[in-house]
């Protein structure tokens, strides 16, 4: 039955919907916090590689923006209401802090790795957990830790002194 | 001088620069909780008047980020380092908090008119605070006023009720 | 062995084949009545939110068709020829019957929101049994599932009177 | 022969011409006038389907200005000079008068239904009374009968209550 | 008068617009037939020819379902609620019924031929039985026609042994 | 507060923005009259230099009708419903009368050199008047002016002899 | 009945294909004539108008090799073989022939307003021929003359002196 | 000296300009007779390979039109008046007549084939004599050389039985 | 920790690493080598059927191109280096050679059936293989096996004579 | 009065256009000398990052030669002759000089931030200078400022060595 | 061996190197100037034909701006620093000066016309003398002298009174 | 004459196809392993240059693919069977053999200069040697040689230290 409270309702049972909806809002948290430190740091990073960072930056927004739309409308397509407000955000993401001021490109590929470290582990974790209560779900996280994996990959090869 | 503190200088003078930084890390704050609070909406909204709703919040999105990134980077260009990250977003913003869970359309379009009326109230004021520290960066914020105005207008069109 | 009753040989057993076609063959039913209504709902319906409707209808439209390409083209992959022929549907589909003549937007919704429960529900299921005939297929129907229930959501959001 | 004040020689007869131009001059008014009324609505419109309807209204624009073009070019085209100047379609067009200040959508889409009526009708009647002087000028007016029923339609359809 | 039996008023007469009705509703079950049949044998076509077919096909539905677009909207312009459902179509169409499971391209050519020469003849039909009752429906028919005899011809070519 | 005579309040005070609008109104009536000038002289010109001035003259409706939309729609924001009537232009627009019938090339470049002289001089005097009451409308004007004195030296510089 | 001289069936009785095969023929070796006419001239145009003339002439041939092809496949569309070749058009062609070497801009125009005298005045005479055989071919008729009258009036408009 | 009878100078000496422009012209002939001949099979091929061959032949067209331009257009740069006037083209072109009436595909083939034989080993010729005269015309007879064998290999490969 | 000979660290355990590697290793040799003899089919098919088996095999380098860049690149971001050099991969793949010199068409079609019966079904077993370690590899596995039977069915309808 | 020697007028009066004229003149001057000393580097360059260098003079280049054009058309615009002759640039810019031969990127970013520093000092100075003369054209000095000095931030954040 | 000094090696022995070096050093010196003659026409044109001619220059900027890229670059490519400095083009071009202020169109074309035939004329001289060192540049240099013969063509055929 | 062990005949003489041939598979052997070695450079690169190298792999590639086509289809045009299977390749290709495992971005930097050096060296000598057998491949061999000679500039200017 659909009520204000309850306006949009499942094709999933009461229980799934719960354990599934749990972990898509953890979720949105991790890459909602994840696009606003690669915008932080996009914007204050300097170096000598300033260029190359700033816009390999940028795709890391795009992809953390992609990706908390798609978790955020998956949560209400089960019928149940995300919380991406700012406060919320702030209370609950397990994203590592990024230093305020300008920051040399250096310090900025290595705190990236860091943030990428702890989204994709929690991430590959949420893909067990999401395989009983909703496949359609797990398929969508196995989705995002593949894109993470591989933009990790990525800022990780930068660690290397040549 | 460039040194790591001050990497970047400025063609401003000392308390011009200073001015003007205050004014742009405001705004940074407001632009950046406007963009998270109409993609709750997005997210969140109910009603008959949903898909109309669901994507005008997409535009005013795409909007928000836009001018945050341009007050961002200006910030940048001015040699005073920019902070949008989470915790100073949710410490420093002014925009009127929207409620959690799952809202009618009517009620989203009440929300989004007064975090506008707050938005580009405060962006106005801005227009004649910073015509003496830097025109440059004046001539931004009356394209964000603009912009905000526009913006309003079509919300506050939706309100009346036929 | 090719031969003209069988000139599609397949990847798959014997067994993994037939249950594998027959899951293909009824979601194929399925898709192409959905697209049917939600063309016949496109052009007869009427009232205040005529055209928020009869756009969304085409967007539904173009999903319906979309997955009945893929669906059906999965069927010959697999070495199963798919039938989707005016008079096959007409017998077999279980999508809900749309009245005729004239509908107001409001009817026309409640009817896709019913129209969806049932393909979607139909789809969720499909989604378990074809896990163990053909893992390649499941990934399909999963994708189906995914699309569907993120439309189901944004059309009963309509339902909510504000 | 060709002088300056006729310039452009015609491939059809004196009556001919003279019938047909002054099909083309009449249907000329109407449509810039029908162009002018959609952009003052456009502007004007408030209520819950002001976004709906201020985009509608838009496309109503383009609409008539691409006829307006082809009508007066298919005049010139025959040897006629039109004549689109403010005073003139202010004296002449038969398009019903917009009321001034803001409108509701409901009153918008009212008035726009009228409007296209008249329209619709007196480019209908044109198609009968260009075949014997020149069909081919009848196959545009055809073009943009059929255009004109077609947006009527979609008009008439948000007048229905749901 | 406008009432939800009859939301949508005509500029055609009673008569007029039941005749010019008919004819739009007769298409419009062959076109949506046709789309259906070449979707069918674009899944079912083998042989040394597959992917040249298998094309052609694919632009034979999109031309189907583009006049099927055209046809049922100008019903709704005339005021006369189009009928596409699928057990509509099953018991209205007349066109050749396709057989069964896989088939060889050159029967595939066979087959569409016969199904363009039954469809162009009876639109060409209808080009003159329109011209009383609505000109401008006619000119619609006589757009599909010349679509459909171009195909039709582009079919019929391949059938000629070299 | 709202009221449906005042549905759209303003971020102005009373005065500015009653200033502020009769001079965004004064502008709108100068730009619609500008664009269907452009337009007559678009059909009507004849000459060598024919199909040089027939498309530049769209370059200028085009500007006109972008520069209209957007004065128009600062007027709505300000909270001043814009008037764009075909009989409110006629009787209030500043733009010299364009002479009726074909005109030569040179006849042409010379009246739209002084549409031009009129309409950029009469908006040069806004960018001073607007400054005070609203620097945001003030900044739309200086942007409009920079269009029309570019491309009015465009047409100033086809009167030379060569 | 399908052979080898006749492969192509026709959906026209037999004297309804001939005499409307004979129109399209006839059609056919004008518009080829004109596209190499205007090609010729595109090379050899001299004078100070020379890159006006010379880009105009490029459309005059994009239009001419448009029609061309509908005209030959609405030829095999009825069963009719088309005949383009150099020699056939070489012998059959009724437009004025070009004169070789260099051409001022003031020559080149006023060839070619001759040539599309002939041309247009030709076409409308198919215009009426060909009702009774093929009302669909008069459609193809009806929209070629559209257009060279069109074309016609732009390049006459260049003969007046200014 | 520029005169009417000579407008354009050369760049070259007055024997290399001649001994160029005499090569420059052959190839255009050849060239638009290959484009007609192209489109003469294009309509007229019949055969169970006609959607292959109908469109390629189109790119014959394009390719031979475009090396018409530009060889016409050398000819122009360097002074010589290119003249591609039909009667011309028939009274000099060395491509092979190609046979009236409908064609199977397999001697549609046959026929193209013998063409770019004829017209790639002539061009091959103007390569060696225009080294001398003009080094810069060479170039581009060698790229047309190279896109001749190139479409003559993709033409013979087809002629083979499999 | 991160060392020049292990300078990519895994989310992977150590075995769960090695397995996973050693399949995508694989995989990769297959991809690259189907590549090669497709390319070398492309430019060695000759047979009335060319051009349609030309342009089929372009299709199948893109897919096979595309998922080679795909498995690689999952492969490092695992932390596994891919070996993908021309020494390796022709000792390591079990693609069947493809013949040397000029193949007829009907050869190439059963070639590159061969081909991608050996190369489907070795992904597919791999989609089993993968799942215990890494369950976001195997999800590749299964789009890369779905393309792979996909293009499959379409190859093997070739080889039916009709 | 339009002379040869004034043939484009005013909407400023004289001492305005004086007084502005030359401010866009030595802009004009900085502007142009700023794209060559780009793409000077840009072909100079060496050295590790010489890529990521390379690339961004360009987008200096273009970002030169943008404004470049915007200020020599203003000028024209208030009716004042522009000067962008090499030697008037060799004579009057206040660029400083780039070294000649191979530079370092070090090098490179060091001039080029330099260069920058010396281009928007004397632009923002401009910006106050034109504010009385004409408003209009300050606010294309603004833009130019902002653009400058965002370009300046990028190229000077490359001088932290990290 | 790579130094400093030397860092780019070439594949040129020394000699040939020199030579092609001082080739492409003085091409690069008239390009640069050819663009910003180019350019100052294009802002101080005036007269019937401004539009045209303006645009006209527009092309021949982009036009020496393309090959003065290409130019420098082979340069580069050869290992021979290129240098396009502003007084060394002062110093080293041959192009004629451009007279300073407003130009009639007539006068423009004419020194523009006298511009292209020295550029192109010495280009072709450098045909030549590059063929023994390096006939990779030489390929350049006809490619080169190919558009500059092409657009002199079109300059120059303005030159005839019509 | 074509039979199926020479179905491709040439325009070249016995002598001059083999010459033309052999050097036309020496190439094809170096661009295929020239695009291999980049791609396993593109997947196992690091170092903090990752990036910019990555992607300039990526860019290599695409040449080394492009000019692979050109070479093969040039000697399928010229009548000889190319050989670019994996085998053939792994034994004929003269590039220097790539390292296994992680490469820092310094190694591949200069890992692709030594492989430049030889395949361009190597291509130059191509370019005389096949200016006698076939000056049509000579060109391809010259446009070959300047791509490769322009890239090799830019990754030799990587090698020095700043």
């Amino acid at each position: 039955m659909t009520t204000m409270s309850h306006p949009i309702t499942s094709t999933l049972g009461q229980s799934e919907r719960e354990a599934t909806g749990a972990l898509l809002q953890a979720a949105l948290l991790d890459l909602i916090d994840l696009s606003l430190v690669a915008k932080q740091a996009h914007w204050n990073v300097v170096g000598r590689h300033f260029r190359d960072v700033h816009f390999h930056l940028d795709e890391l927004v795009a992809l953390a923006r992609k990706y908390t739309d798609e978790v955020a409308e998956r949560s209400s397509a089960i019928g149940v209401s995300p919380d991406g407000r700012v406060r919320t955000v702030a209370a609950g993401s397990r994203v590592p802090e990024f230093p305020d001021g300008w920051q040399t490109d250096k310090n900025v590929v290595r705190a990236i790795v860091e943030a990428l470290d702890v989204v994709a582990l929690r991430m590959r974790t949420r893909v067990e957990e999401s395989e009983q209560p909703d496949p359609v779900t797990q398929d969508l996280f196995i989705e995002i830790t593949q894109a993470l994996e591989k933009t990790r990959w990525m800022w990780q090869a930068k660690l290397v002194e040549s």
